[in-house]
């Protein structure tokens, strides 16, 4: 083991491990910091969740954990600190751009940056009109393999509702309705053009009826006739939003739906990818 | 700092701490073991999570960890070693054997056990008559207050439904439906006698339906026209448990319904207590 | 049952409940929407979680929900709608002005705010003196009473460690060193004055030390020193919280600490009230 | 849609679907239930969480959820009527007499069933040699696929622990210690056989040192000792498990430590596979 000298720091991680194997993944998640993005003209503010990897070669004991961090930071403050005008303009932009400080910071040949958070978007409910705050959750992923190309995976995580189409053909008109949720993710190269909030469009629209927030009783009922005018079992929303995906987002498609059930404990689970 | 010598421990817990507080909850938590309860006739394991806490006097730094840890495995292990014939009847019976292993262990002037598990019950369904296991969770606390006298809580949580009769009123019938969750807790004196059993009764039979893992046609249409023939908001279901409990249970009730709107992203919540 | 006439929305709230109870807390849970707040001149936006709930007389089948959620989004508009200017100054500020907004809505005798968020801090590390910016959970409750007056729950949750003091005591300097998490909450009247950052440097400066985002080297060093030179139980670590805090805020106060053991499988916990 | 007579169903699963797309996996998820395994002429009661999952071919509709439930519950109660003589003997093997149960009541392309549980083992302290229980997650996962050749998918966690060797270097042996929880998954055929007993020793023996529920003081010393003599970065952890599990199980291996740093509010991450 390398000696200490005065001011002088012993670097572990550069040092030969016991076991000499590649590692695919290694880095820092869970870390919780803010993140402002400049999107069509207006800031937002989140408070996203981020996990930041690197390859490790086999000859090399361990990575400098704290130069992601400062990747992050440091892209983190050029927003925070010049404010709008160098906000990022999306979650996307802003992953690559921590990958591009850590390439000053750190050698690797793969990176993977993720960035987990809410969207707010304002809809208009069905018969009041109104504005209607929905929360979605939303991850986007940037990955650098090691030719160098980035590719991107980008997921959204949307609540609505399925009536069940047996039942309701079982019991003359009657049928169990419950709350549903579904996921979309669509892996492909970093330039395709693909805005989340398409894809959670393409999700709440897929399922029996979208939900809202604030329902007055005349939206409640549009919601509910709604409902019992398109009856649809997990797997009619999960190929729905698999086939609207297909048509519009040019990349591999995952889709998972989960029903929770309202006549069982357990839930009920459709998916499907190409 | 007392020397430690050959063989010698140092009981730091013993030490005068910094500050002189008196801490009421001092203990483990999160601590997943095996039980073996003998109810009925019919021997159950179950691998619950434990959480045990004494109190500290102002003048002493700590507790001895590994004593309470030791009261559990102890009262474990009759069970585990001497098989069904000591296995202990009740999940209360449990928690208060293992408080007194531990007053042979741990001065203290008051202590609690809280045991949090599954219970699994064979229901029968409401048409085909067939047999459907439902699971529900349960928690028992058991507390040795100050003076040496015992209370203990017993806490169920039930899955089931509301059909709202709001919207069914102003749809002709029709109405959004969606899984519910009701938790009902009594918190009484160690020795009234109540099952877990009938107090997971008392929730279950006050949706607007019970929920089974199991449903052919048959049954599901059963449950499709048992919810539209009692429509129900989370007020109705906890007042109904509430009334039910406070005829049933001598003690203090608390009831919470919290029901996963399918129409909405949120969720709705009905809670009171005696 | 009222009858439904042409535009006639049946009011099933306003009914006679069957089982005649008063609730005292029914509404809405788990909605999450956006918040901006204007604090020491500059805006945060969240996304919190919010719980927002009143009583129903016993006479009285249910609450209108929607005018909750009414009263939470105009209350969020004003600040999203008319920016920095009417931003709320506080959490508890932004609850007590949904709850001015309800009453002007929904009849009640009591009623409940509550807001969960996480706050980012930035910090300076111990040696290299570089900005770390530092997550924070933390709940505003705000209570209406019958009588009418206001009380507020302030709640915070942060991450540090303990290094165990008798451990050390027992190997020679060396021991056992964990993740640890301390809660604090405070409870007292609306218009006591007590910044939720103060209540986080109460808990964070009561670790065996701070915990940091971002480390260099000599940062991880000082982290390292820092706690060996300061060993703590979880019951030191609740004594300090408790002492100071009964210092700073005048209310109830009730402390947590629960330590993620790094040589157990469970927690340990300490926890204690006035 | 089909019409429905006297005593009649009608099976909307078997109608054709607006959209043809094949779905690849639908079914049942987060359905708690009781299964009983004989295991080394020992019996053990479980409640684990159960997945069971069939394709779906682009012409059908949906599927019959009930049968899979029936076929969970038939291969259950084999267990729970009959006792210990037909107690199954491997979860593994469970889960391949479900999807046996399922070949006869659905007609499917392929299946997959799930099984996540708790285990509980005993443990020998390593001074005071008493006998410590210790919990571990365990999940199962029986794949059959088109061809239908089985493989299974064995996972174990394992909560342990890390000291620095960074930090250790450069502090004159002090150093940070945290709780790390190790994650090894083995994809293989059906019949290769591994115990899931030994996968969780492969995970525990790579830590700085195992944890144990019960510590007395020479044992918590030996494991304080243990911990310094052994400096691991996540990274060690990792590569170590790795190497471990290549040498002694056939399949596919995936290997992933997370670490609770006592120095961050945020976590460690090594990744690898093969």
């Amino acid at each position: 083991m390398p000696k200490r000298g005065e001011n002088m720091v012993v670097e572990t991680q550069e040092e030969k491990p016991a076991i000499m194997e590649r590692l695919h993944r290694v880095g820092i998640t869970n870390l919780k910091t803010v993140a402002r993005i400049n999107w069509k003209g207006r800031t937002y503010t989140f408070i996203p969740t981020f996990e930041i990897t690197i390859d490790v070669p086999a000859e090399k004991k361990g990575i400098h954990m704290s130069r992601l961090v400062e990747s992050i930071t440091e892209a983190m403050s050029e927003a925070v600190e010049e404010e709008v005008m160098r906000a990022h303009t999306s979650l996307e932009e802003l992953g690559r751009c921590i990958i591009g400080r850590l390439e000053d910071k750190h050698p690797h040949r793969r990176a993977e940056v993720w960035i987990r958070t809410h969207l707010i978007i304002p809809r208009e409910t069905p018969a009041s009109k109104k504005t209607s705050y929905e929360p979605y959750d939303v991850e986007v992923g940037v990955i650098k393999s090691e030719n160098g190309s980035f590719e991107k995976v980008l997921r959204v995580r949307v609540i609505g509702n399925t009536a069940c189409p047996h039942a309701m053909a079982n019991n003359d008109g009657k049928t169990h309705i419950q709350r549903a949720v579904g996921e979309l993710e669509v892996r492909t190269t970093f330039d395709e053009e693909i805005a989340l909030e398409d894809m959670i469009d393409v999700v709440e629209s897929s399922f029996s009826h979208p939900t809202y927030t604030l329902l007055k009783t005349v939206d409640e009922n549009a919601v509910v006739q709604g409902m019992f005018a398109n009856p649809k079992f997990v797997e009619d929303v999960a190929r729905e939003i698999f086939a609207k995906a297909k048509e519009r987002f040019k990349g591999r498609i995952h889709v998972k739906v989960i029903s929770n059930e309202s006549i069982h404990k357990h839930d009920v689970i459709a998916e499907t990818w190409s």
